[in-house]
């Protein structure tokens, strides 16, 4: 309220699960909402979308810095993953966030630790099937978080896109009464979507990164033009991420946006969701692809 | 306060989920604490204690029955376990119960539902050999009602001692923020253990089913007398069970009453549990066998 304290916002940095509980336990019993956005931070514009999309939904930000290393399988880069929580406070801060939470590692997976939450399907598909374990993970996690932080609303971003489901999915299998919001990917100025892992690219590789927004935006005009075979559209994309060297397709699929089922024909908008590995740097990247309202079967009555 | 409602209490009795979210969440604005004591219902002497306890232990007292079918597999008695809701909400209103919650299956497990929560190692001892997907649905539903209720404390039966670790340990490792209190065993006059499935029992089965009892208080006898090898014990166990006819053990254990991890050598209070087989019905039991506090190792100093 005081003009003082918009310009210079405080920040509270808060590293015991217990504190934290406390924290949100006295921001509910003000009567005020919790907007959380968990992330593993070094952030970028991306990040900060969300905390201001946080700060329109709620009275008070939490945003949580945590590595997680049950969602990285061995051999992954848990170890590589860059931080900078220095930086990320400040970044933080100037975005109005009201609360940093820096668990420890320790005190989340102590000795013996042994819990943890899975889904059946939604978990095995897209990024599932070359990381096994990783959806495990991150749904564990976010539910301790949610337990710890208890929000009303909690913010994902929908470049990570099968995560966002699966999570929406776990809370309402779970009765977490957590209102489970996706914000659009924010893109450099080339549609390359902001990623913590960007920062792995040679320059080289950073210009041929350019091939999944490039396959995405190909599909999506050739869907807009009234393309409905799905194979076709899979073609052409592999086709024009083929011409990059170095440049290696993990999976890419057109595919229902609820359930991520595999789709054949676009007969409604579908998710084109895809993982290219560039260099060593697996990057991912998805679009909603709405075909035109007049393409409808033949059959159709008009 | 008033004299005729400790006389003639009332009991809410809510179906939704909403209804009881909300029910819950006025009882806790209300400075109250709450209860909990998740049931599959046809209660018996057992269930009232914990009831008595929730009394106890908290301003007000939830029980839910829901038998959950997660935590059947196929071929067990999910369909023939015994119901009985008019005579329970009886039961439990002379209990003084304030709310009992009857969910439906349909809203709990509704069309796509795949969120589970499954532990490690505690999941796959004693009962889980047998019942390989049994835990993983307790701790999915006792996770959905903990989200719903979320109650200061939740009371479960040391009867079922495996279910009540695996709780323990599934609040602790998901920052669950729940009490999960374990109530002592409550007993026949013959010493057979409470349980919805004596109904099953024919009059010489149920005259047979307190073969449980003897092998858990023979062991108890044996150690208490100085007996520590745990192998002497279970032999002595499955000799005096033997006996019986239309009796077959299904598994009999010494174990580390937190890890559940099974001893050779009794030198600390112990775990003994015992499923047992009686014609068709599956009995399970356990005991806490307690060394005489003079038989230390011999290297001690004393």
């Amino acid at each position: 309220m005081q003009p003082a304290a918009r310009k210079e916002p405080v920040i509270d940095t808060i590293t015991s699960v217990q504190e934290m509980r406390l924290h949100a336990q006295r921001i509910r019993a003000s009567g005020a909402s919790i907007a959380f956005v968990p992330t593993m931070g070094f952030f970028h514009e991306g990040h900060l979308s969300l905390m201001r999309l946080g700060r329109e939904l709620a009275d008070h930000v939490v945003v949580s810095i945590f590595v997680n290393p049950t969602q990285f399988a061995a051999g992954e880069d848990f170890e590589a993953y860059p931080r900078n929580p220095v930086r990320d406070s400040e970044l933080a801060r100037k975005a109005q966030v009201d609360a940093l939470f820096l668990p420890d590692v320790k005190e989340l997976y102590p000795a013996g630790f042994e819990s943890y939450v899975r889904l059946d399907n939604l978990s095995d598909r897209m990024c599932g099937r070359s990381r096994p374990v990783h959806f495990t993970g991150v749904a564990t996690i976010v539910t301790k978080l949610f337990n710890i932080v208890r929000p009303t609303v909690a913010i994902f971003g929908q470049k990570d896109y099968q995560q966002w489901i699966i999570i929406k999915r776990m809370a309402r299998d779970l009765n977490m009464d957590i209102d489970v919001v996706g914000a659009p990917t924010v893109r450099e100025p080339d549609g390359l979507a902001m990623s913590s892992r960007n920062c792995y690219l040679s320059r080289e590789q950073r210009i041929r990164a350019r091939c999944l927004y490039q396959a995405l935006t190909g599909a999506q005009q050739s869907v807009a033009a009234g393309t409905r075979d799905a194979d076709r559209i899979l073609h052409e994309a592999v086709a024009a991420i083929g011409r990059h060297g170095d440049v290696s397709i993990d999976y890419m699929v057109l595919c229902d946006p609820d359930t991520l089922e595999e789709v054949s024909e676009i007969e409604r908008p579908v998710l084109m969701a895809l993982a290219v590995k560039v260099g060593k740097t697996r990057l991912i990247d998805n679009m909603l692809l709405t075909p035109p309202a007049n393409s409808k079967h033949q059959e159709d009555p008009q």
